[in-house]
């Protein structure tokens, strides 16, 4: 993904994200060296994170469990690096390592930028092929159809790519990233632009029932890894506060809708969101105290929105539920 | 007053108040040496502040203005004292002082606690007669009485003494000074006991019109000035953020209610309430930023309280309106 912050007007104080990524594809012809293969890589993520979040969807949306094994770090890291502090020993059982960094240096012994997830890793070597999220989900969609499982959806119609396309551009800018910028300003005066873009973003999107056609599309996967941990975290923490999430009726549904669909909710860790954001970012939260609220429950309650039509899953079908290993704590 | 953390156990972490205040006392009779006179003492508030913002609505409800003259410190505060940072010059033009702090040395050249607001300072002398909130508002009901307005309301009737002040006690321990254990809580097991309380004791209260009886008291006095802070602060700041005061219907209408009766909303200021918090303490927000929400507007809107019955001012009438130097920003 190129800098989309490029080219646009920088507040003094403003945050600006690091959008270089390792840019390495994993491909069905396999041209850049790594093809796509079964059994082969181990995708990293970690449910804390709302760019992992989308691979977890994805993946889940298209039955890549059997063939994409998937490693979670826990959802606290150090300025080193995610590491992954929840398996027995702390140490990922397929990789055999403890901090996500080590497959990193093992492929560049002098990486010189952050340790992100979602990152995936070749399994023999050890090594990261990619870390590039936004690539990572669209190459799920497009290089990996050989094993998609049946009935899984299309998130990334040919003939609605330009529309989605622009729409990840804008979702990214205003409100993907504009929440960071709102919680990282360096200054009143570039939180106060922040969070009045952000705000006017979220008023102008789409009140139909998916952002671009009838059925879910990548858009909504990018959308609703936001929207998800917007009143447990971004509203307080980030300062994001004209209001909640619950506030803004249409988005409430929207996201809730997403929510209770196979696939979307079912890889949502309100615990580990709120202890990744709360417990890292001690620059904004020095006592690291994770907030006991809100109410989560709410976000089971009907949302009306089968009334507006659509087909989530297109001529295809939800998924089956998650594998046990792979299950998260149930909304009480 | 006593200390009302006295007795009870403590968190390993439980923030405690120092709740020890200089206890001289201005009465009728004058037995501690300071008399209730006209034009004698200048009142020392801050709007951002919620035990002064309690004696702003009394002497308002009570029609105390001509009598006892009114002081504002600015809503920011260094670690010596608050200071008269909003007047020409910094510098109140009654007192001749910029820092709040010079009083209290006039009467205690080496007081060691706290330079805390409302402070009732003697003009003639420069030094400070009380700080003692929880006493003031009190006196101001029974010791002045010879200059209440006429209608002014009984705000502490002697039948329900008992009854007001058992309440007082409990909203101080679980709700004015529970927020502040939420906020300032020095462990996540000290803050996870001190929200579970907060939200407990803002479930059992009363859902009548009024907490004691059928009229405005002292008692709606001192939750009032917590409740029209805990959105646009406590929720995000402290994170009290179990519900919006906005998603607890009862507690809502009530405190609109109140904010809309003459003598309460009238003494808020939301800008100078979230500045206060947001800039002063640097150790929960370190950047200083003030967040632009919450949308505020929804405090003019209708509460449907009248239906409860009730007479906020008994047989009292309302206070006139603000006097124009006392007049606070209008919300939009």
């Amino acid at each position: 993904m190129a800098d989309d912050n490029m080219g646009s007007y920088v507040e003094p104080g403003e945050f600006r994200r690091d959008t270089n990524y390792i840019t390495t594809r994993i491909t069905a012809d396999g041209r850049d060296g790594y093809a796509v293969e079964p059994d082969r890589y181990r995708l990293v993520a970690a449910r804390a994170c709302p760019w992992a979040n989308r691979t977890l969807i994805v993946r889940r949306l298209l039955g890549l469990e059997p063939v994409l094994s998937l490693g979670l770090a826990g959802p606290t890291h150090d300025k080193l690096s995610w590491t992954f502090d929840l398996d027995p020993g702390e140490v990922d059982p397929v990789l055999g390592i403890h901090h996500l960094r080590d497959a990193y240096l093992k492929r560049f012994p002098d990486y010189p930028r952050g340790i992100t997830v979602p990152a995936i890793v070749d399994i023999s070597t050890g090594e990261v092929v990619t870390n590039d999220y936004a690539q990572m989900t669209l190459d799920f969609s497009t290089e990996w159809t050989a094993f998609h499982r049946p009935g899984a959806p299309d998130l990334y119609p040919e003939h609605l790519r330009a529309e989605i396309d622009e729409l990840n551009r804008e979702v990214f800018r205003e409100v993907n990233n504009g929440v960071y910028r709102c919680g990282f300003a360096g200054s009143q005066d570039a939180y106060d632009a922040a969070y009045t873009r952000l705000f006017a973003a979220l008023d102008r999107l789409s009140t139909q029932r998916y952002l671009v056609g009838d059925t879910i599309t990548e858009a909504d996967v990018r959308l609703f890894t936001t929207l998800v941990r917007f009143d447990p975290v971004y509203h307080g923490h980030f300062k994001t506060n004209r209001s909640k999430l619950t506030e803004m009726p249409v988005l409430w549904a929207y996201a809730r809708d997403l929510f209770q669909t196979p696939g979307f909710g079912d890889t949502v860790d309100f615990g580990q969101i709120k202890e990744h954001y709360y417990v890292v970012h001690r620059d904004v939260n020095p006592t690291g105290i994770i907030p006991a609220g809100p109410d989560l429950s709410n976000w089971l309650t009907p949302h009306g929105r089968e009334a507006l039509g659509g087909r989530p899953f297109g001529d295809g079908t939800p998924p089956p539920p998650p594998i046990p290993s792979e299950r998260v704590p149930v909304l009480a």
